[in-house]
């Protein structure tokens, strides 16, 4: 069985998930895709050769009697309405980052898709299927090292554009750790507290950078980010776990090291593709060999709601430098892993 | 599509092969598989689930119409018959190390692919597809380090069984450097040397453990093994490439690092298996993906041949204690890459 | 010429600063002792051969016209008294951590130097004569990296003892920190925070561990010291420094990496005394060396002085939990680098 | 006491001496020095205001009756002259690389030694005083990791001028590892190997580069040297050891690590001064504090006689490209350890 699936916006994210379904994945194919723009969506089938449906309206894609599953990458602000009309339909979904724009929207479609009574929504957080994180999360899930008491994670971009504002190193840069952490830890937030340090030379004139981030949760783990968007060096992820007996430390992606020109070393990543390109590919294969089981797996949409509670709560702790209650709702037992 | 699989031999090996098409890789099924004992045989299938046909001849599974391609796995000398068998049959196959056991029988089923006018023969070489080789060529192929001029190999094993000779250690052991040293510099091989240090406590009466072997290929490249299987740390296979312009060093594949105990460090690999279990199933998911589409690719009948002549000439080398030709013919073109 | 001196305390730490004079150094020669147990200090002399002078009360030693300088290594409550004599008596005085058990203390002292007109004071903190944070400054000062934004400190002890309370955590332990840091960066501090993440098993009753300080300088560094004092695996000090051109980290002692038992990597420090036993030694040679030239260099009475300030800072920022001011005097010019 | 030094040759070397005799070690001064050029000497002694005596002849540095001991820096084929006389006059002596240009002559000195009852001769090796080396040689001694059975030693240059010729490589750069392996394995040789390997395009015309040498010792240990004087990276020592039970890798210098422009690592050392200085540094001071003492101890003549006659058998292995015996006396008992 091949999975038959629709696309919603065919921008930069949406065309990468089309030549990723064409070109790496397997067992799936593209019937129909949408965009406001037809010509452009007609051109997106043509390049990739796709003998399917051009739509402007993504409802259109959704109602699709040919479509058995639905990616969306259209803009933000769209993502609420389209997982919706999918959940209604009972069609498995694939939403790319936000769930939706808000907290609030993150809980209605929480609710249609508990109402709806199995889970239909899977969240573009691809992290989870990184293999260096899975490293860790095995290290730590064989309790050789005991508790984990201290998370010390690093963001570091190389450069942000001037778009980029001190509120998206929290809702945008930072959502992904605190999306990981509760992966990673089995655990939940309690408070959140933002530290603004010397500013880099690099910023662009009104942005904090670098900003440091202390999470507590449930648990009492204390987990720091040290976010740092005009690094100048590289894209590097990292996270070191104290635990009782121990540390662990994520592992970097495959380098070859080398001695060349006075030096040791290696190569650092250059960006987010170059770093996560493989956990994209495997997140969206995982997407597609549940969905043709019928099942979907993989980030949820509490998942989408809770990082988006907790970044509100970052903006927060931003805007007043103190340490803020998260306040996050109970798990529903529909949602427990 | 999918590709309908034989397996000849269902010990070890071929059980394994059964259980990654099962299980891990895509776009296969196991329609047939033979061994002498031909309860065994049901009983692997049954374990599988697999409504295939059993068979006690290995040839009935090449001939059997359901079939698409082979694999083999059976033991050693049989290879030589079911390669020709399926090269005759025009089917694809997969054949285990070796190709054959000596030359001859290597030679054998290169003359028949290139009669038969096309490739059809894939050998079970997997670390062409191991992706910290991969990485390592890919560096080498920008030239940024300049010519190749000195490749250090590292071959340990933690221990190895009381039947392992000190001839093993060329024709079963390094026999995988002969194979991906070509594939790694693009270059044949013209002399070989053996020496043979200290033996370990470790060894087994009579065997030699360590060895070290020099290769020096037709551009003058010093290759050097250090094969040592009884080195009691663990499994390891290393690579540094002194280059004119730099050293490059093979990665090792991804560990968590950790301080625990009084030691800041990682795991080695305990065993081939753990080192490798990826390439296998990268190197069979290549097979298929390729058979799909009627085409073979990966180690070749040739590659399979030059390995062998290679091992005979360090056999030699060996027993001599002197730099010995290795003699190797040119590759004709039917198998240049 | 042979710098004469006297020894106050024959304590561990004062036994073993007689016997770095002894064994280890050059210049030097102990002339006199005290220690209020008269027989204990004829004891150590003897022990280590020295004919020298014993006395009860560590003023004689001061006063003794034998002796050009004096080491203080009494206990903490006596540590103000003995300088202020030696610095009235005009002798070079190196005194053990603490300078003063209280910041006024401290100040009385610095008062006291300033007023003789000329340095005679030397503390012992002892990392600035360590090589792995040299070669950090080095670095640093190189400016190759740009300027500092944020420095992350780790300070793991394997274990301490039942008289271990959270306060010493402060007072004794992160005291290095709070010293290195100024000299490191050349910078003061302005405001101090204490965060106390979920707690060891390994912590005895009472004892928040691991602690977590957030230190910000004038210049807006923000350091972060990541103490804990039962980490289990071995005694490590790090220090990453985030510029704006890169990350610099702080170099470990030299070990031998091995392969062995199944892992690859190096020896974690035992404890404080072989992680900077050699910098004890170059410490108490710079002295000497100073001392013979009738002049005193290094960590000065006002490092003490503000090492112990911004301790105290520290004790109210953990009884609140909230960012405490540090309230640094302005440096006078006497003690300027 | 302060030991009274006489150095003969003022050109580079002897310079440095008397600079680290003057500036960095401690207990000794410089009383008389020589040079062919009489001029030179005055300009050298004044430049460090020294103020000691000036000769043309070497040997009226060795019979001042104002000098305690000897430094010979002159040019190689003098040294067997000075340090006989130096033997004669009863003085310690600390000659420089080569105690001799012949084995013959190396002899003639070990014989005049043994007849004088004691040792006198330190030759400038060194390595042994390197704490890498003597991190290495610490850990082996422990024999946690058994016994050793193969050593893969690196010994790279930046780059060499167009005087360098590839007996050089033997005889001036290879001695090194000639002299350090004996001492790390308190072993001796038994034959040794010279393979030339496929040659770097920035060697000079008519020279070889790389080279590889294999050493076999008397307990049936491999040696192997990797030498590369034109590898452009960088200077870089290397040396591990293949034990029974693991593993061993000498520490490479301290270097603070870095992540910038887009890589992770390391400075790797420019050159021998850089990496060694500090040896250089203990090793004089050791001769130093030594002859204080009236004793001499460090490499030895027997050290240096050995050096030589490996070198000359290198040679031969060179020239032949076959494996030669090196055929070394026994160790008489006046210089055994």
């Amino acid at each position: 069985m091949v999975l038959k699936i629709g696309v919603i916006g065919v921008g930069m994210i949406g065309q990468d998930h089309i030549r990723r379904c064409i070109e790496v994945l397997n067992g799936c194919e593209i019937v129909a895709a949408s965009d406001i723009n037809l010509e452009h969506v007609k051109a997106v089938l043509k390049k990739y050769k796709i003998n399917g449906k051009a739509y402007t309206e993504g409802l259109d894609v959704i109602s699709s009697p040919d479509v058995d599953a639905i990616i969306v990458a259209s803009s933000g602000p769209s993502h609420e309405k389209y997982v919706l009309a999918a959940i209604e339909a009972g069609k498995p979904v694939f939403c790319e980052k936000p769930l939706a724009v808000t907290a609030e929207g993150c809980q209605r479609i929480v609710e249609a898709e508990m109402k709806a009574g199995k889970r239909l929504v899977q969240v573009g957080f691809m992290r989870s299927f990184d293999s260096c994180y899975r490293k860790l999360k095995e290290m730590l899930n064989t309790r050789e090292l005991g508790e984990p008491l201290v998370v010390k994670c690093v963001h570091h971009n190389s450069e942000v554009g001037d778009s980029y504002t001190t509120d998206m190193g929290i809702t945008d840069s930072m959502v992904h750790e605190f999306d990981i952490m509760r992966w990673l830890l089995d655990d939940d937030y309690e408070t959140i507290q933002v530290v603004s340090p010397r500013i880099t030379k690099y910023a662009h004139t009104g942005v904090q950078d670098p900003q440091l981030v202390l999470l507590r949760t449930k648990k009492g783990i204390l987990i720091t980010i040290d976010l740092f968007v005009n690094c100048q060096y590289g894209y590097d992820i990292r996270c070191d776990v104290v635990c009782e007996d121990g540390i662990a430390y994520m592992p970097s992606p495959l380098q070859v090291q080398t001695r060349t020109k006075g030096k040791f070393g290696e190569h650092v990543n250059t960006d987010w593709r170059e770093r996560f390109i493989v956990a994209y590919d495997i997140e969206l294969q995982s997407f597609i060999d549940n969905a043709k089981n019928n099942i979907v797996m993989g980030p949820s949409a509490w998942d989408g709601f809770i990082a988006s509670k907790t970044a509100a709560a970052g903006m927060k702790a931003l805007e007043s430098g103190e340490i803020v209650s998260v306040n996050l709702p109970q798990c529903p037992s529909f949602y427990k892993k």
